[in-house]
């Protein structure tokens, strides 16, 4: 089930970045929970635009063109769920396939261009079709109502970036994203996700350990290269006598009721002007992922309450 | 589905250690193919008593007590499997709860103690119950069954320690872990697998990505603390223009037919004598989980055949 | 997963009666696939008018104002598929919620309006919500792309109505059922339906036995009250050993090679102007069903395939 | 997930019925309930010897040669359960392939020998594998848990043979079926099934009715060839005026409160002295899936709470 996320609140995720429309179906949402329209649109904003301080048109160039605005399908009435599943869909407004039609007979390197003609035989060679990061939108559209549902609980879900290159600075970031936008390379950054109230004993032992979860949802984001918990991979030089107060909040697979964190690394976008390739390009796609974390994050959780 | 693995094979895991026996329920094997014995005992022996190099008194003290015995239950006939449930068990012939029981009463530090009672309002006091790492055998069983049918296929898995603390020569491993063991401390450990051979276009694109798979499949291991691919974390430091080249041999979240490479990090045990934990202790526990790592990459790359 | 059916070919039903609209999401269909939108558009008319044969201002009133128009959102380009999900929308062009008005405080007797309100606390009053029988559509557009890739194979699937009431001549159905239309009542129905071509072995022992999957399949079609295959029912006053010859087309959960029938009967509609219930309504459901029974069908096998 | 049921309490099945032994591994299950040994213990001998008024030489043969004993492996401590996967095996004492030789390379008519081969390619010749309705048996046990549970909700289960052949005066069942036996031959059955207790709302719309998981639950019984609840087939002839009184418990595919009334049809056994195949015969199978009916139901419903 490739495009189907979950088994206790199913997200359809459906669409190709320059077909008619990008969307989803969000099922086992509970009847009577009010949707927050204003914050979906807010973390859609963050989405396209990128978070409010590296907002610039040196770290997120498309945003300007690419209003997301939800139609609601289903599931909702006056505002209140009705326990039946919501469809959403965001219109393609900016549908320009001959921006594309050069990539109809050449692959760009380092994109999933090639291999997806090679698994299917054929392609939508607009824009990336799916394999395209616009599809994190409807992904930030469901999770917003996981969190919505999940905040009503008393867990908050916040992602930061930490990390862009070797800077830890965030006072520094714009600036370095800027320098790699101007001379159209980009680079890399990490992301760190706390999660505050989870009531002890989320996650199951054995296969469906909270860490597993929460790994396969961030590592299906697009350009995610690792994810990591509590001590994670620098723990590796600590002796078992120093390192046990680094649990990430997770013992045995089952959350112990502190504060749950974890961080995961976005690569560069090979897609750069400085690789050959001609359009747009992001220099820091970690700064648009942040709400996408955020939203895979509630997306997991939500499945084990 | 919290002790069943997989759609395709599906793999479901019982059994507390020190209960009559562990075991599992491998259910989607193919019909007609040989099964190996001699290699699940040799993989199970590398379980249980370390990979060869490494194997000391120092390295893992409970060996000479836990020689895994595999019963066959279904599923094979003449050593050849039916295309019906492949169940099979491992008697807890060691099973001695009496060492566990001062445990009854207390709850071991940095361990899965406290929380399985939060959650089930019941706990195994006996040696962790599920949360023991013995479970991992039964994964050892299932995983080199998958590992079979791989090969066949052309596809090879290994996995090795490539860092224990600080140290990246494999040659200084055995000293350096048999120098925690005296000091009854831990340390922890990187393994990095590489699996060859996998036909270019395994994996699917949104959600069930490979490298989520696989994610989801390594860090639903004990102790497991961090899982990535291709440049990884160390990857944020390089710039696009740079990086292109460490895919890691997925791209889009399909496998693009190069040899797929991935690390995971292994903490230290917590239970160590220094830490006050009487009984065994492992000095570190990433040298016996390196045919876990195998095996339980097996069982997630064969949903995908 | 309520509203999900299926593993392999994934259908995500979703929309309200007099909502903004109905659709589906159809996950796991191959790329490559030509879609015939004609036979989905007379797949379409069969429901929404009932088969060729019996339409009739008593037997369909509805028909004039519900042209079901079919909006295709994703997964086909230029008529072919992609194999990424094909989302489509059915928009309720005809949603009068005043003509539901009267029913926001009262539930139809037969409906399932009080159990959804109990269950949800909340309720779509707007025509039934999902609960009605507008929700089939949506299968009848999924189950009509299945029946293409099945025929594209060799499978053939034709359902029939072969009772109506007690009678069961076809010639004479359309008079018994205009009589039960002019007494504001209505009758129930059985139809019958041949798979034909499906290859031997489909069908899993044990739980996913072809004929359980069949009769999930299609008890889930609003009011379907019964469903037997083979000699079914009727079978039961014959000995073993005459028997034998009615096995259906499955054996051991496993089609056989020859031709699959099973029958199933639909409950006449329990809102009747006789009931007292206002508005429109079909003398036999049945009459409908047929189309859905054959989607309901095509989507159970080509989980199979 | 050929064996595999459900995905709240997962019960997988396993084991030829020839083979060392058969079982089931039962996850979901809660922890702290008590396990009523003997309540399962009477239920397999129900399964094994027929219902208690039934059991007599010409009803059931075989009885005396299978006393199924229950092997726990794990998942209890202490007759309680833990939270964790409960393993559970039955020995095949009686196993004695030599009296299946002759079906070394011949296929019994009416039975699933010859489907078994073309789909596996091999085959367990030895009593029918995992075809074998041996295999209900672990069905028996793990349905004997999912009925404890709902009975501490208050939900009863009861089911009954109504019919056998044409005769439906359960005081003649037995001489019915000891003149089939006497003549090498058998007949079908009805079991007609009551719930009692569900609390209003258990069920979904759409895909997952409560009908329609009935219905797969029960329909993946070997044997069975129908499935009906409410009105059923006989409805009919009924017009909606007057069949609205038996809607069988369910209304939209989910519980009403009242109880639910549903009946299935067995086929009689095709292999019968009379069709030239030796050995053990059941004159009825009906008699025998009572048990197992009710224990399907059970495995069904836990999914539900």
């Amino acid at each position: 089930m490739a495009n189907i996320f979950g088994n206790k609140w199913s997200f359809t995720s459906f669409g190709e970045s320059h077909g008619a429309a990008i969307g989803g179906v969000l099922d086992g949402v509970p009847a009577g929970m009010r949707v927050d329209i204003d914050l979906i649109r807010g973390e859609l904003s963050r989405r396209s635009e990128g978070v409010k301080e590296l907002r610039s048109e040196g770290v997120s160039p498309r945003a300007k063109n690419e209003p997301d605005e939800v139609e609601w399908l289903s599931g909702v009435l006056d505002g209140v769920t009705l326990g039946t599943p919501i469809a959403f869909i965001i219109r393609n407004k900016d549908a320009r396939p001959e921006d594309y039609e050069y990539l109809k007979h050449t692959y760009r390197v380092g994109h999933a261009d090639k291999v997806y003609e090679q698994k299917y035989g054929i392609r939508d060679w607009r824009g990336g079709g799916r394999a395209s990061a616009r599809e994190t939108a409807a992904r930030v559209v469901a999770g917003c109502i996981a969190k919505q549902e999940l905040a009503a609980k008393g867990v908050r879900i916040d992602a930061e970036l930490i990390q862009v290159g070797a800077e830890t600075d965030p006072a520094k970031f714009a600036e370095v994203i800027a320098g790699y936008q101007r001379e159209g390379d980009s680079i890399g950054g990490i992301i760190e996700c706390r999660i505050n109230g989870l009531p002890v004993g989320t996650g199951e032992p054995i296969f469906d350990k909270l860490q597993a979860h929460l790994a396969y949802a961030i590592m299906s984001i697009n350009a995610c290269k690792g994810f990591e918990y509590g001590a994670g991979f620098g723990g590796v030089t600590q002796p078992g006598s120093a390192i046990n107060t680094l649990s990430g909040g997770i013992s045995g697979g089952i959350s112990d009721g502190t504060d749950i964190i974890f961080r995961c690394v976005f690569k560069p976008t090979p897609s750069t002007p400085k690789a050959g390739v001609k359009g747009r390009h992001d220099a820091c796609v970690a700064v648009r992922a942040v709400p996408v974390v955020e939203a895979m994050t509630a997306l997991s959780l939500v499945q084990f309450l």
